[in-house]
């Protein structure tokens, strides 16, 4: 059902992963390495193609915005460099964590590098010097809104009340708003007209949601194989993710009480896990999370109503419908 | 001698303070807290003290240049924070560091926040829109040596064979280039022509490398009392200073074997700290470091021989020897 859409966003990753690799080449040999390491172990490539496909609606020279698609995706590297240090986990996209086999100073140092580097691209890019004022001035806003996000996301794990309206505002910051920013960022880049903008931003910001609440049930009920991440891990973290949510305000009172018992604890041992998700399935959380992320899949493509049909805008809805049914 | 430099030094930080303090209110109190630590802890502010000298050697308007200084310091506490975190640094401007407080993942996190929000100062500052995509540019690139200074500045203490050239290199990275870059942007902001941006670029960078020498000299020889950080540190963490490099130069045979053996321990005890800098005394590295700083502080003046006289001039030539002659 996807065939079409894989191929042509496996055509786009190509080209992105040829620009960033060039780009991440440097005399501290080790340093590099570090950086490329994640961008080496594959990855879907999501928010390039985002950018890549948005800008596609409205011009055909996409090689001009490549710089730009490659810099959200170093951008996104550095963020999963410093969250995996930050949550301390050991795998992602099925390889070590950068900071497990370089420790954590030159992970650190990666990230910085990768931060850094995601706004020279931009910077150096040969679009019009306004255009390209306004993309740094909205991407480094984003990079703060994005630390907000994983600052909540942290505070979350030590509080078993949040609330479904905390958890959106956080994804919004932590997830959503890359996704929305990459749609923009096509779009602005091909000097669409600001209803189309504006349409994008609907779609970019609804298809993170969605994204991020099929991520959320992925770490629960997904494969380790596929996502190239363990499975559970945000149970042994006590992240707040929306089947955890879900499952602590419906669940029956004893399971509610030995859910929250769990999570509270320090270090949880595996058949606590595995309680846990038995709890959390017991609830429904896992249709519900699933019908959650397809209303806003939904209104992702709502927002699309707005712009002339094409075959950058198919594959545009077939993303957002990807990102429900995806298992990696 | 240089009480009206420092006069000046102090109100041109206060107002720079304000700026920065001001840019940095958020929602989520705990982050914004950590980000605000090492601000309201002190420090000299010498780099936006270079970008507003700079500015009005041309301009009298500094006000307009405020968010590029405060830009500038703002980056320069990034690299700190996170510099602190890879050094395993417990003390810094007489405060316990960001991650002693608030743990790595909140320091690492505030380091990326500020990180982005330096940009986002000058991307949405009101200078011309040409001059803010070339300040950015040049800042971004700026960023990515600096990262590679420091990869080289932690490689280093693992080797003992650091020549004085690749401590220069690794120095004009690490710390000379944020001088010289401060010195540019005050430059470039007021549309200085060419000639004198290149006099304030060498002036800076001169500035910046015996700035470094001395900042290694004080590791060493200062009082921890006046620079907020531990004394001997750098023999701690092996690092290759100035004065240590001189010393394994220029130490009798018996003295060099013993400081590397000392250098090569990874728990070293206090008084093999003490017996470390004993022999680096005794090579007359003291005495070197200073000398070879004075060097690089003649040859920052020497650059604004191309500058017109005014009241800035001599304050940037009163900072150089301030430079040299500085106890914190």
């Amino acid at each position: 059902m996807f065939n079409e859409l894989l191929n042509e966003a496996k055509k786009k990753a190509k080209k992105v992963d040829e620009y960033i690799l060039q780009n991440l080449e440097g005399d501290i040999k080790e340093l590099y390495e570090a950086c490329k390491h994640l961008v080496k172990a594959g990855g879907k490539r999501l928010r390039p193609f985002l950018v890549l496909t948005s800008y596609e609606l409205f011009r055909n020279d996409v090689e001009r915005v490549l710089p730009i698609a490659a810099a959200i995706e170093i951008f996104h590297t550095f963020t999963l460099i410093h969250d995996d240090i930050m949550d301390q986990d050991e795998l992602r996209r099925g390889v070590p964590t950068v900071h497990k086999v370089w420790g954590v100073p030159m992970a650190i140092l990666a990230g910085d590098l990768l931060h850094a580097k995601s706004y020279e691209l931009v910077a150096k890019s040969e679009l019009d010097t306004s255009i390209i004022k306004q993309l740094l001035a909205e991407f480094t806003e984003a990079a703060v809104i994005i630390c907000e996000g994983q600052a909540l996301d942290m505070a979350f794990e030590e509080r078993m009340d949040v609330t479904l309206d905390e958890y959106l505002d956080m994804i919004k910051r932590k997830t959503a708003w890359l996704f929305k920013l990459s749609c923009r960022f096509g779009a602005l880049s091909a000097e669409a007209e600001a209803s189309y903008v504006d349409a994008l931003t609907k779609y970019g910001e609804n298809i993170g949601i969605a994204f991020q609440m099929v991520d959320d049930w992925l770490g629960l009920f997904g494969s380790e194989e596929k996502t190239g991440k363990p499975v559970g891990s945000d149970v042994r973290e006590s992240k707040k993710t929306y089947p955890i949510l879900y499952a602590i305000q419906h669940a029956n009172e004893s399971d509610k009480a030995r859910l929250l018992e769990i999570l509270a604890k320090r270090d949880k041992k595996e058949e606590e896990v595995q309680e846990a998700i038995e709890i959390i399935k017991r609830t429904g959380a896992d249709r519900a999370t699933k019908d959650m992320a397809q209303k806003y899949a939904d209104a992702a493509i709502k927002a699309l109503d707005a712009i002339p049909d094409s075959k950058a805008k198919e594959y545009l809805v077939s993303l957002a419908r990807f990102t429900i049914e995806r298992s990696f």
